[in-house]
């Protein structure tokens, strides 16, 4: 890998000797570094040219190396990824950096204390001017990690004591937003096959099922519709599980006519007890599903309703509170809603 | 973001000041830093304590500062990202550095040469020791940027001309050993739900498609199969489409006793296009997918036998080929084989 490396001492190359070498402008030298599409073709060439003999990187502009910014900031994952959740936060977080010229700087911790710290220590060595520390999955976090003198924020993830800002999803919003579709439809015995509230022994009950709970009984309530515990499931995702409580759901005395799945997958096992029993969705049941995975909501016939987890907001949210980091504010503790995103399945 | 910032002429921290001050060894200060259990918890504060108090940063020691390595390594992708795969692609390529002690910079930069470039440009801005450009699909790409003096990697694409190495799947292997799982099971009329060959219009035709095929085509001839091309079909992934192709291939005068499916998008369409004609997987018909999408596999009952893509594979190859970047080498173009995965469908 070798490269020309400036020596102390030398000329430290600079955009004037760009433009007396090319023969051009200042500004038209600029422009061709931002990519500019009113420069020429020729012109262009020429400067790429002049910038290639010497060995010239933009980025590292005196300017730059004088101030103090890294441009930098951490993200810390906790966890190997199996959903396209972890993206769409990394996404978020990097798209909001790219527009002020900063950059990310990504970390795979896993849940182990030590990688985390020492993954938060080489991102201090880095300067970065802070740390998004993400979860795969909404949960409470006891402080993973010390870190000193820079600004930190958790995102999908909060600390019970609100030391830390942090931005999570408005799982009450969504669970409200996916029972008042159904209620505005016309239904009023609506099944709920959660997500098992203690699916991770010796952690608190899961931020998703407790909140999209709250959110399906606040619908309830304002539709004047009496909360029936019977139409409430739990499902841990086992094989056939979610077909079986479905069919356990449409063989109630008093059935449901349309049914709000804790997540996509609990949807899909759904609909395929559905139709196990001759019925159709949505003629004869509504399917609703949580998580907006397309992957599976665009793949089921018919497509399915769904609602979206907020990460690319959540991503974004959290560099720009990074990057407008206040010591003296109190660590705020924001919640992003979880809209509807219909399709044909209600 | 108010930092200490070391002065010019101000004298840098080291590790014998913190040893110093903390009153213990210089191996003690550095299995702090290092986290190493070994470490009582009151030596730990009190090494903690003197290392907040100096404001020391450890990664950016003066034996690092004087060297020309940034430990940086760029990754750029092409894409939205809706799979998980895009995820396992970062993951490989950031715990390979993780473990030679250096960091991953992430961009996006979407099919837009412009942005494209100057995202390169920003890396080598940074001095990145390399860069790895990914596509979120296996595809040929024209030279997509620019890029002078850093070794650069494809993965997930190539360049037709070789000109630049690459890391992308075997999918021939992948489609041969989703055909000799079924054959070694007894089959002998194998469907095949393949991807549109053109799905992309105006790009050549799908890697993955045409190599599947090949790699189909391959293991029926080793068990001296005929190939019968009625019992190939193409999906547009329209909804419905994937359950009417299967009712179509099992409506066929000698259909076929397994399926395998392009993706594992395909096959939830074949599981609902089988179920609809009441029959039984895999007791009736075999169905196996491809992309082990785990979303997807481990949601559907009977669980999903498919095939993995070797996306954190080839984030790990790319990363090991550039840290070890020999310039005069030719360019490597590097497949990686698609290993079956199997569960409960074939």
């Amino acid at each position: 890998m070798a490269r020309k490396v400036p020596q102390a001492g030398e000329q430290k190359t600079t955009i004037e000797d760009i433009a007396r070498l090319a023969q051009v402008g200042r500004g038209t030298v600029s422009r061709v570094l931002n990519n500019h599409p009113s420069v020429s073709d020729e012109t262009r060439a020429r400067v790429l040219a002049v910038i290639e003999q010497l060995q010239y990187s933009p980025s590292l502009s005196a300017r730059q190396m004088r101030t103090d910014s890294s441009n930098l900031v951490g993200f810390v994952t906790d966890e190997v990824i199996t959903t396209p959740h972890a993206v769409d936060l990394i996404r978020g977080a990097e798209e909001a950096l790219r527009e002020v010229g900063k950059m990310l700087l990504v970390v795979s911790a896993g849940y182990d204390a030590d990688a985390t710290q020492s993954s938060i220590e080489m991102l201090q060595g880095r300067r970065v001017e802070g740390i998004v520390y993400a979860a795969m999955f909404h949960r409470s976090v006891e402080l993973p990690f010390q870190v000193a003198r820079i600004p930190v924020v958790l995102a999908n993830c909060y600390i019970e004591d609100a030391s830390l800002p942090s931005v999570v999803p408005d799982e009450v919003s969504g669970g409200y937003n996916a029972t008042r579709e159904l209620l505005e439809k016309g239904h009023r015995r609506i099944g709920f096959i959660n997500l098992d509230r203690f699916r991770n022994i010796g952690m608190p009950p899961l931020a998703a099922a407790t909140g999209r709970l709250k959110g399906y009984r606040r619908a309830l309530e304002e539709w004047g519709v009496p909360y029936d515990e019977t139409l409430i499931m739990y499902s841990n995702q086992l094989p056939d599980q979610n077909a079986q409580l479905t069919r356990a759901l449409l063989n109630l005395p008093n059935p449901p006519t349309a049914i709000f799945c804790g997540n996509d997958r609990t949807a899909m096992g759904c609909y395929a007890g559905v139709t196990s029993m001759g019925l159709r969705i949505p003629e004869d049941i509504a399917v609703i599903g949580f998580d907006n995975q397309r992957l599976i909501a665009e793949g089921l016939y018919p497509p399915l309703t769904s609602v979206q987890l907020p990460h690319y907001e959540m991503g974004r949210w959290a560099v720009e509170y990074l990057l407008s980091f206040d010591a003296d504010a109190p660590p705020v503790q924001h919640k992003i809603d979880c809209v509807l995103v219909p399709r044909e399945s209600v």
